[in-house]
């Protein structure tokens, strides 16, 4: 391809809201270029990336028995409904009809048109287990669209569901696809730690995802050393430390307490005691609008995934806002750890729920907190005790794992893929999702669903390669396999230009991906386009080079220029490509 | 691929509504199955498919020098409101609005976007021309959705778009396209006609169709037997005869006439003439309100979408109701050629338009028909004109061609393509969409775009290729290449089986695309299935063709049934699949 002719050229300015490496670097190289916030265009060098991205997804999901397919990109309202996910994934599902009033979302994920289509045939055991999958536009209705493409409201998604007689057969799929995940990620040059993560709005009992370490990541993991615990902070657990259980029960009472006295360091100087012996109450709102207040240990965090899950409400709280607060006679700083009401009477209720570090210390300082006086001696189970309990504290560096043999650090990445138990999750829910056993009974599939989002592995590479000069393509993905440079000007260096142009046809001819710079631009500049665009291998043809019977060599990603003579180049160059 | 384990196998049923060959056929051997109206899932062996044919288109692209990219779904309805075209394609444009307030168009084409992301660089005339492509799914809100894969409301299109200094350069372009379309089809083995068309909500002077010849098809079209002359009937001009031009025209009168005189052949009957002699009006209802009346020479009909075109009015007009007619004081077979106004004031109005044939009649019957009389003596020009002239009549077989040298025959068939001249339609709409000539002036692109909708390719190979058995796949296109079917029972035949097994193998490893019907059912049901899914080779492993030392050979289109002895069957089939 010639440059000259070639539509997305390099420029030096970048988006103001650029913050992230590979966002800057695919703008000023043109990869890519902003539609509207969160939708992007995959300019020709860029699309090429992707394109080859998705030739190795499909060429190893396909090598574990994946059968590539298509479904609309609307999917009918009634099967969300179905499923009751127009509720839980309502926050990002968009909606339309159409001219006849047929509802549609557009689809963020499609595990319930893959059951909808698989239900249309009789499906029997012999027919058990078939893994199918897409490239589909996905689309995401995200109210903060930013960092390039790793947070997008568009973007094209591999989405593979499997279908099986039982959990057993389920689990061989699974390990398959785990090391189909690594082997595509490796080809693409990425690195990942496999997490335990939480399966959200998908549904299911477990889940995995694979991360790239990076700080441009969202996902905030903790690993142990050995690396044979990782978990994502949403299903971190830990264990406990039991700080004074053995400590005999006073009698609660209240006591007078200085106004200064308002947030967890002043408490700790006040009653000289760190913040494990003090309560803390976190307030979110759910989206029905009901006020939940969670309980926990003063030096722990709540973490609101976790929290949601123990409620069943996944993605639908939101924190708590200061008229939320009023509206339980409350403000911030003084919540009660029992007790609050709705003032007057509404549909709405408050629900506490107390974290199990709540059993770890006697003799809680705090829960009834006023303007002048607070609550001691407080003891959960005695004093006070919620009906919900459960794991809602966020891990942290330093935890000891549950077993309490190893110690956590914490680490984050990019989410590049995930590996879904989806189990009857949606066989049950949708009809006749069934298969003919052997004993000719109809029963509903076990299933699994796996995803990888393909701008954000793209993105991904780049924030993994890339030097201060652009990007540094791994040859897998480049968007082309050399970058061919000619120095010399029209009627000074038409033989240096026209050996350039017939290395140019040679290589093409031998199926080599060239990107051929052609412009009568100067050295420098085309230097400099070629570090930013970060293709492999550059070829230099000019005066100095032809006088040596060759071109200049030099790759991308480092080592010292050598001159190659023609004859030997396109040998050099096939050998190159070919690994 | 093993078909035991493949996702979407044969069955009996067709659709109640399907009446279409292509339709029956594409869900019978599981290449295709219904969402909702309109909108499929493409099953493994109908992806594979499309993914054939888009790899040849674009090979065919890519060969001319296009450049694939691809652009987001949701276009942000501002360009759409840019060029207007939020109105005039507002029909079948979906429209959707994100829980910001940010409104969006369901992409039915791209010339907006692609413009707006051209001038995000700044494009000199060294960096023309250029042709970028996408394929992508695009929408359209179509009242009636059927005939399987043909009329669709989501469907994949490849959309090109080319960027030009000069009206000289775009057309080296058009030619380019036209013969890479021609090159596509073929390779798809369809043979088209190319048509000239209309350029409908698109825009631009002048367009052709690619048109597959079959009954299946909505494009009707006119051509001379040399095939210079085709065009699509809703731009074909063709010559009028002059009647009685020579003729003096008498004076008008109205006459009684008696009341069951009311169609065109009661006419002809009492008065003794042919249906040339009488003026025909033929009323429409503008999206916006207006009454449009078409007068015309009343052997002649009214091509809705020339008149349109006269009217600068594309894809706005309806036919009128009788509440219409009656706004106008008028009733069905009354309507005047002349004269009528809505009854009672309004903001909308009448408009008249002249059929080009009004001028080819001397003294016209009829034109102010009432229950007992009409006008005689009728001449246009002198009772009455109209200030809209034009030729909105329908061309028909029989027809001689404007220059009156040849005849037109009249077929129809089935649009796979279409390529467009645009001119400076979009770059003088949009702001700033302007190149730096070497004057160092901005000046507008001129463009064209080119379009091929894949899923009705797909089903147009299938309304051609096909016979009493199911569908016969040309090699380029075909889901698979060899269709293995091996003959035995487990136990009784583990030689046969082993042996179609090895094969099967043997052929994976050559690359060969095979489906290996590895079932057990009866080799009746796995021969019907063969030939109802249509690949091109089917290879048969049993024990007759074992005692022959080989397997069987038979082509899909036709001849009879070899043994092919297993030595020479791996080379043999790679010589057929490399052609």
């Amino acid at each position: 391809m010639r440059y000259s002719k070639f539509f997305g050229k390099t420029e030096k300015e970048v988006p103001s809201h650029a913050s992230l490496k590979s966002h800057k670097l695919l703008h000023q190289a043109g990869f890519i270029r902003e539609s509207t916030a969160g939708r992007y265009f995959f300019l020709p060098l860029g699309h090429r990336v992707q394109a080859k991205i998705m030739k190795i997804v499909k060429e190893e999901m396909d090598a574990a028995g994946g059968q590539e397919m298509l479904a609309p990109v609307l999917h009918p309202m009634e099967l969300w409904k179905e499923t009751n996910r127009d509720n839980t994934a309502g926050f990002e599902l968009m909606n339309i009809e159409d001219r006849r009033g047929a509802e549609f979302a557009l689809g963020g994920t499609a595990e319930e048109m893959f059951v909808d289509v698989t239900r249309k045939f009789q499906i029997s055991y012999k027919d058990l287990p078939f893994n199918i999958y897409q490239f589909s536009t996905k689309f995401r209705d995200e109210m903060r669209a930013r960092g390039g493409l790793l947070r997008v409201r568009e973007f094209i998604m591999k989405d593979a569901y499997s279908f099986h007689r039982d959990e057993e057969d389920f689990k061989i799929e699974y390990k398959k696809m785990w090391h189909t995940y690594m082997n595509i990620f490796k080809r693409c040059g990425l690195d990942c730690v496999v997490v335990e993560a939480d399966n959200g709005y998908i549904g299911g009992e477990y889940c995995h995802e694979f991360v790239v370490v990076s700080d441009a990541g969202e996902s905030r993991f903790l690993i142990t050393e050995d690396g044979k615990y990782a978990a994502h902070e949403d299903v971190a657990t830990f264990q406990l430390d039991e700080v004074n259980v053995d400590e005999e029960m006073k009698e609660m009472e209240t006591i007078d307490q200085p106004e200064w006295v308002q947030k967890m360091e002043d408490n700790e100087k006040h009653y000289g005691k760190d913040s494990r012996h003090f309560l803390k109450n976190v307030v979110y709102r759910s989206i029905h609008g009901d006020i939940i207040i969670a309980t926990l240990r003063g030096d722990l965090e709540v973490n609101k995934v976790k929290l949601e899950q123990v409620l069943s409400l996944v993605g639908q709280l939101v924190e708590a806002t200061d008229e939320d607060l009023k509206a339980i006679g409350s403000k911030t700083g003084f919540v009660h750890s029992w007790g609050h009401e709705f003032v007057g009477k509404g549909k709405h209720k408050v629900i506490y729920v107390a974290d199990s570090s709540l059993k770890t210390v006697k003799n809680f300082i705090g829960g009834q907190k006023e303007d002048t006086n607070d609550t001691i001696n407080v003891n959960y189970g005695r004093d006070f005790t919620h009906d919900i309990e459960g794991d809602i504290a966020m891990a942290h560096a330093g935890f000891k794992t549950a077993d309490g043999k190893y110690t956590l650090s914490e680490d984050r990445g990019i989410e590049v893929g995930n590996i879904f138990q989806l189990g009857f999750h949606y066989s049950e829910k949708m009809k006749k999702a069934t298969f003919v056993d052997n004993d000719g009974k109809g029963k509903p599939y076990y299933m699994g669903c796996y995803g990888i989002g393909i701008g954000r592995t793209l993105a991904t590479i780049v924030e993994i390669h890339n030097d201060e000069n652009g990007m540094v393509w791994p040859l897998a993905v480049a968007p082309f396999q050399v970058h061919l440079i000619s120095i010399g000007k029209v009627g000074k260096d038409d033989e240096v230009l026209d050996r350039a142009e017939k290395l140019y046809n040679e290589l093409e001819a031998l199926g080599v991906e060239v990107l051929y710079d052609d412009r009568k631009e100067s050295p420098g500049k085309k230097f400099a386009d070629a570090d930013l665009i970060g293709v492999p291998l550059r070829l230099v043809v000019s005066s100095r080079t032809m006088e040596k019977g060759g071109a200049e060599w030099k790759l991308r990603a480092g080592g010292e220029a050598e001159d190659v003579k023609f004859d030997d180049l396109n040998k050099k160059v096939e050998d190159f490509i070919t690994g």
